[in-house]
């Protein structure tokens, strides 16, 4: 971890002030002498405010250049980053703008104390459990052939996998198998498979439980689901769990990004992905849902 | 009630034993004498299954022609109906083909009995009440410049009015008044207004609870929503209850038919509907609870 | 409305603050003229605080004496004083003393202009349905003896009757009917029935939905049923609600007494009460769900 | 595994069937000439309806003397076998009579084909997670002082450790501490902490998600929960929860099992147990899903 530290940025673009916080962290570092990079949009960006040819930081043309990752915004700019970071093991440094967030672990407040405990290699590490995910579509609706299909390999989920209705307000019927085992015919709007960091967002508003980040397990949790006894389930996250859709269409929605347009008889494929993602730790785990309760409140006008 | 009865006949089309019970239905009126008019739509499909022009019955013109509507299919189909009747006030009998119905009164084993039960007058009416629905459209995204929209009145609903995401896995804002009073913002991937004939459909599966049919109320309940407080709130059902987008676009989905899209700013204005929907009674409330859990059972393969 | 005001008050007795409200209220009640009465506990209570002969106030004696029902204190207060009032149609004054509460209308700041309010014959009443309940203890275990059993009339509930386990932990059997129609077998720790005034107490907590105080109904909530279909049941407000012990023994809770022990066999009949409870209207119903969740919110130390 | 196969016998004692089953094994047993042992009370029990001194099975002295323990009854008879056999590696065949059972391998039809698996060697052995439960019990009320209180270990848990209100319909207050880490002020009729086993038991009906049973994971449930946002939250099997009394005496409750009253400020400690019970695995986890609905569906009378 002592390595010598080069930073990429990342950061939102539509949200001035997450703009504004990038041009003050890229002036700390540049006073620090800290190597920097930034992501080729954001560096875009940046021409437009600033004269960029008086900062050193270039674009970021290759991940295997940085050593950790600033990602500057909310949970929506973490998930890009994460997805961009991929397979490479490098650590995130996600700062939010004040919004809630259990994917960002330090507030705009706290971003120069976190790089400079990056600096110092005063830092632990999370690792993050994400989802892999294999569709397998056949070439004629319906048909279960063996040879006659393709797969797939989808991006890893960091929060989670939804299997949900193409047709809004219309049922999809599934079939779900755990390690081979035959679990149950689900008909739902769909069907969330999350992994423990995913199990606070989509998933705990669909009625799933809350899972510590650290353990090793997915949640499979139904959308409105017609069958009124089925219930989230926990899985070891040693599991392989196949969804095969029986009836209708679906989108595969990978961390809030539609992936995959599948069809009756075409299946899908989750497991543990070999790789995880990285997080520079800040805030505790249980202080977080506080913070999710306190911005629940902010959303009720005060004029009563 | 005692009026000379004439019965329209409406039926699921895409299902054999469907049209095969219409044919036994209409030898059993011409043996027994009784009028009866075949929506157009199904007068034109038994044309390719059975000689039509030994029959009396002629396609149903004006819904004033008949006195009664046999339903055949399944809640699908009484949906349908309904709809078809609008603000007339013509009894439906409605006849499920062995599948869960919470619409029907009466299964196929039992549609002779029925009919004979309305020729005599011999039987209980229940009118159910619909949900009225307004939707407000303002000609600039987001403006709420009172003079610049236009309104327009959608179909009643006999189960429920569904506002969902447009984007599949988004969240929409809502604003949700009720009585003029502000109740709360509400994130969601969508809301539920339904009425007590609704609470066993769609808004059971979303958390809402069973209301007595004979109700005078309706169901307010979110789906998924990302504020957990939210709540299904139970409301009289002489309230008016007004929805607002506050951000992306939702679907106006009307018992399981998308009929309108709005977008931000745009409002739905919801309340009693001036006609019901009148069923032959036949089944008790009670026992239909019973046939949705066998139901569920049979979802299950029995090879455990 | 506009007859003579006399205030009968209660307080809680155990909290210095209410106390100390009471004097305040009495103080400005003497300086504006207006009678009042005190409970007779309360009355001992404030002999050892103050030198009550300078008062006026002497001990309530006769409810008829008092136009209007002072009440301070927290939820607990307000449900003391309604089962006090019974059949007596005097309005209920609530005042809370901060703390969360769905039954007061009025905060402790807010006392004087409700006293005000009511001087001037300037507010509104809102009448709130009570829970008539009866129970049928039989003689001998188990025994449905027609003749051999007596019936016992309990206090109204202005919030809920609950039927819970007489032994922690262990489930208990009954059987639901309403309206004479059998609705289901209940196994699980208890049951609710709920007014729409007690929507938002006990019955909240175990999954109910929340009713609109105004609203003519009941909800019949199982509390971790084991059957797993169970679902909140909202049943017209004129339903009698028959709930019959199968098995073990249960206590019958009214308004948070415990009020009876009833054993296999048993029965307990609920229904609309002849009598309501009456409030002087201070906060909007939807602006005290926000109070509620403001209140959740203190539960959380800021510690995080 | 292949070790000489000694059976230990413990049955409900109360069910007639039951006794009879035992019976047939123990005579199936001799036929084999497979030695066998029985719990003194089943033996005593046994004593009235047999000639027991033409058996050859005498009474278990000691747990050592076993290989395998049968039982035979239900989930009931199982959770009391598995605090007989404590800390021994003695696996469990356990044998229901019909009625739905999460923790019973094999129905009563199957229990030969059990026992001849089991002498061949020819089984696969099932190992469950326990919850060991430590309480600290200081000696006065609200006391906190460190030196002034005693500490007692109650028997491990299955299924479950409850802690309950000792006064029912009364919430009780608790503070609960991840690895040391606060997690949330509950207001709740309880709370439940449940082994991945005891996830189908009274979690479920609380509100609790399903865990594999081969999880590593406790999952933390609230009863009836005063705060809305309170959800059940799964963690990791290495952790420690303490649950601190904030106000009102509760019941700890083991496996259905009142074992302990404590008061406010004492303590309850949980972690995984260092032993574990053993099963004879049978049925496959979610076949057992199945059976569950199935006796849900039984609860309901077919006279609809």
């Amino acid at each position: 971890m002592l390595k010598p530290t080069r930073f990429g940025i990342i950061s939102r673009l539509d949200k001035e002030e997450a703009l504004n916080l990038v041009i003050q962290v890229i002036n700390y570092l540049e006073s620090r002498g800290i190597d920097y990079l930034l992501e080729r949009e954001l560096y875009n960006t940046l021409k437009d405010k600033v004269d960029i040819r008086k900062y050193k930081g270039k674009v970021m043309e290759d991940l295997k250049d940085v050593s950790h990752m600033l990602s500057i915004g909310g949970d929506g700019t973490v998930l890009r980053t994460s997805r961009l970071i991929g397979g490479n093991e490098i650590p995130i440094i996600s700062i939010d703008m004040g919004t809630v967030g259990f994917l960002t672990e330090f507030s705009r407040d706290g971003v120069f104390k976190a790089i400079d405990m990056v600096i110092k290699g005063n830092y632990e590490i999370e690792k993050r459990t994400k989802c892999a995910c294999i569709v397998k579509i056949f070439n004629e609706e319906g048909c279960r052939n063996k040879s006659n299909y393709h797969q797939k390999m989808l991006p890893d989920a960091l929060n989670e996998v939804v299997l949900i209705t193409k047709n809004p307000a219309k049922m999809v019927y599934f079939e779900v198998y755990i390690n081979g085992e035959f679990v149950e015919e689900v008909r739902a709007d769909g069907l969330i498979v999350s992994t423990p960091t995913g199990s606070t967002a989509y998933s705990l508003s669909a009625g799933g439980p809350i899972l510590e980040p650290s353990m090793d397990a997915f949640v499979v949790v139904p959308i409105c689901p017609f069958k009124l006894f089925s219930r989230p389930i926990v899985v070891d996250g040693n599991s392989e769990i196949v969804i095969r859709i029986l009836k209708k269409s679906v989108l595969v929605v990978i961390d809030g990004t539609v992936e995959e347009t599948l069809k009756k008889g075409d299946e899908v494929i989750l497991r543990k992905s070999d790789s995880y993602t990285y997080f520079v730790k800040g805030r505790k785990f249980y202080g977080k849902l506080k913070k999710l309760e306190d911005y629940n409140k902010k959303l009720i006008p005060s004029q009563v």
